[in-house]
């Protein structure tokens, strides 16, 4: 069998799975995931070592200590998987609920109506607790899975989705709504990303390098977040403790994740003030800072930021700071480096901050609060499937209901057309 | 300069002006429509003088009728073109809603607003008059827009734009909101569909072929609809005379649009009695009928149907009639053969009418009414920019709202992550 009938297959049993889960009630989604976390817990010995055949694999190929740290299924992590399934279990359906109704003038009642997208394909690297979170989210919004993980995980995501698979022949959920493609080379993503008619969106989760080769080579839609370039703007309204806290808590907290900041815009006339304090305490956490001219020139022994330095995620401890003239330069430097995924202003004027809300249209735009909220759990959204940072379908962090879709319901008592 | 410099620069402009249109207040969004409505019917003269560049040309190039007729502004279309902006006036601004907000146990008070799209682009055929309704709907939406008709129209499309170009300059729109490609050959759609740092959604209007040309070739979103497939089903509890009222109307009111029924599901127990009543006034009407063997054996004189027309759009008078032996093979049959786009159920019963509604996942879903109710206006959007039949960011009917995205907006008091 060739890898597109491979896939081709999959993806008709992925369909037909679809319909059904789509139609399952909530208790028997519950009762799947509920089984799934105890599966997971009761199945340590197995997980773990199916899982240190790809650790051994991966020390082998000479893969880094934190290459080796994401793929390890330690106690933690499989305790953690379970607790994320029964977080979903507890989560609200989404599917069924009514968003709308309203009645026409020839007496239809017409309404919009959340349903499942009905496939969706997940395609990630390394970490293989994805695979149950990512199934979990997917079962709990009524829709079937394809999972494509790492090849160097592949023993760990098949041994995760054979305890899945055991929990849903339990309470009778198909199997094939969560499937696990176990070809792990490049054409079989490709053939994946052919599946238009039994996969209805890709969402991919990893490097830059892996999101850029799915859009270029899908037919299916897919949900898209490139690069996380957020901004902290420190207005001169701003309150300076407050301001200190958050932008050293938005680059130091977790310095290798989306939301963290990576360039730090400073009005000027607080930037003589601001700046010194800043860069003390972020010089004891050993973060470089990559200045404008006036930085450089407020900031001794900093070095100049290059052209692309303003448009880098740099995940790690690198700061790019620019001191700006007013409000309008700080939204226009924005706009012009920003990658639309989280901004957030530090500032004690009520109109500046309403502005600042009104003008910055990334996806996530916060006043006074640190741009490491940015993420489906913080923003109250229950869990999160990815982060959108294109603006079709879902805009920033996307939970259960970001897994819907709406269609419409009409009810009539004979109505035609004239 | 190369045509993929020229669409840059233009895709530039596009997002440049498409940050100003994003901050409009409504009544210059208003104002520059009704000026635009005063515009087309103060300049009919002119605009139908460049129209006849183009139904001369068509004429050469020996377009059909049809096709001419399609092309022609007449008194009557640039009438409904100024009533439409007027209308789409007097529909309310999408931009700025906060559909929810809910506060973190921090404090943290998170919301979700409707923001523009940014950039929508328009490939579409013939009908000059889509320059002026959809330019209206992604202004009224925040929007800017590049349209890009087809060769046969582009005098008269560039006439229209002209006309709307002097509205904007009136009432301080920037012109580079509303943009028609000038050139007219594939290559310069194959570098449109490659502006995905300009455009955020490509919307085709037209014809299956090009709709597929514009999936295939694009790296910008596409919200698409290839065909309508709609079905009627006729349940065993149905109303008789409610059931061939809406089958008639649903065949027979306009046959080439993508909302007519085209293939007919009859309960077994019904059937003896429906179809030849149906048959009756359907061949008053000149439809040709082609059936499974069961509506073969119940109507003299039909042609049996080929396994392909249970999957086709006919777009004309002809239908498809397929007798099916209960609830679950009708919507089995929608399943396999249906496009996503509408399915009707005719009957009397309250938990078979519900049922369809829950089980059938197509964009449009009705009970007791005829499929032609469904599109934007008639289902109470006020207008409509097009049809998608994939579940991403839209399905079904698609009005304003659906020319917006809604980002997050945080109001925090300093709040820093642990």
């Amino acid at each position: 069998m060739s890898i597109t009938e491979e896939l081709t297959a999959l993806g008709r049993r992925a369909r037909a799975a679809g319909r059904i889960v789509a139609r399952l009630s909530t208790t028997v989604k519950n009762n799947a995931l509920l089984a799934m976390a105890d599966g997971i817990l009761s199945k340590t010995d197995f997980l773990q070592a199916e899982n240190e055949k790809d650790l051994a694999a991966g020390r082998e190929k000479g893969l880094s200590d934190a290459m080796i740290d994401r793929l390890r299924l330690s106690d933690k992590v499989l305790n953690s998987m379970a607790v994320s399934l029964r977080e979903v279990a507890a989560l609200a359906d989404p599917i069924g609920e009514v968003t709308g109704m309203w009645k026409r003038p020839n007496g239809l009642l017409v309404g919009k109506q959340r349903i499942p997208l009905g496939v969706v394909g997940i395609i990630y690297e390394s970490r293989p607790n994805v695979t149950s979170d990512a199934a979990a989210l997917c079962l709990k919004s009524g829709n079937a899975v394809v999972l494509r993980g790492g090849s160097e995980a592949i023993h760990s995501n098949l041994a995760v989705a054979s305890v899945l698979h055991e929990a849903c022949e339990r309470v009778g959920v198909p199997k094939a709504a969560i499937q696990v493609v176990e070809t792990t080379d490049r054409e079989a993503v490709l053939a994946m990303l052919r599946l238009e008619d039994y996969i209805d969106v890709i969402i991919p989760r990893g490097g830059e390098g892996l999101i850029r080769f799915v859009v270029e080579n899908s037919k299916i839609p897919v949900i898209k977040h490139y690069k996380g370039v957020c901004h902290v703007y420190v207005d001169e309204h701003a309150d300076m403790e407050m301001a200190l806290d958050i932008a050293f808590n938005a680059k130091v907290s977790r310095p290798g994740v989306c939301n963290a900041m990576e360039t730090l815009l400073v009005h000027k006339s607080v930037a003589g003030e601001f700046l010194p304090l800043l860069y003390k305490r972020l010089s004891a956490s050993g973060v470089e800072v990559r200045g404008c001219t006036e930085t450089c020139r407020i900031l001794d022994g900093v070095k100049e930021a290059a052209e692309e330095d303003w448009a880098t995620e740099f995940l790690g401890l690198v700061l790019a700071v620019k001191v700006v003239d007013d409000f309008s330069a700080a939204v226009t430097h924005i706009e012009e480096y920003g990658s639309l995924h989280t901004e957030s202003i530090v500032t004690k004027d009520y109109a500046t901050a309403q502005r600042f809300l009104r003008e910055v249209n990334s996806s996530t735009v916060m006043v006074n609060a640190s741009t490491r909220f940015s993420d489906g759990f913080e923003l109250g959204l229950g869990a999160e499937i990815g982060i959108s940072t294109t603006k079709i379908h879902a805009f920033g962090p996307m939970g259960l209901e970001e897994l819907t879709t709406r269609k419409f319901i009409v009810y009539g008592e004979g109505q035609i057309r004239e």
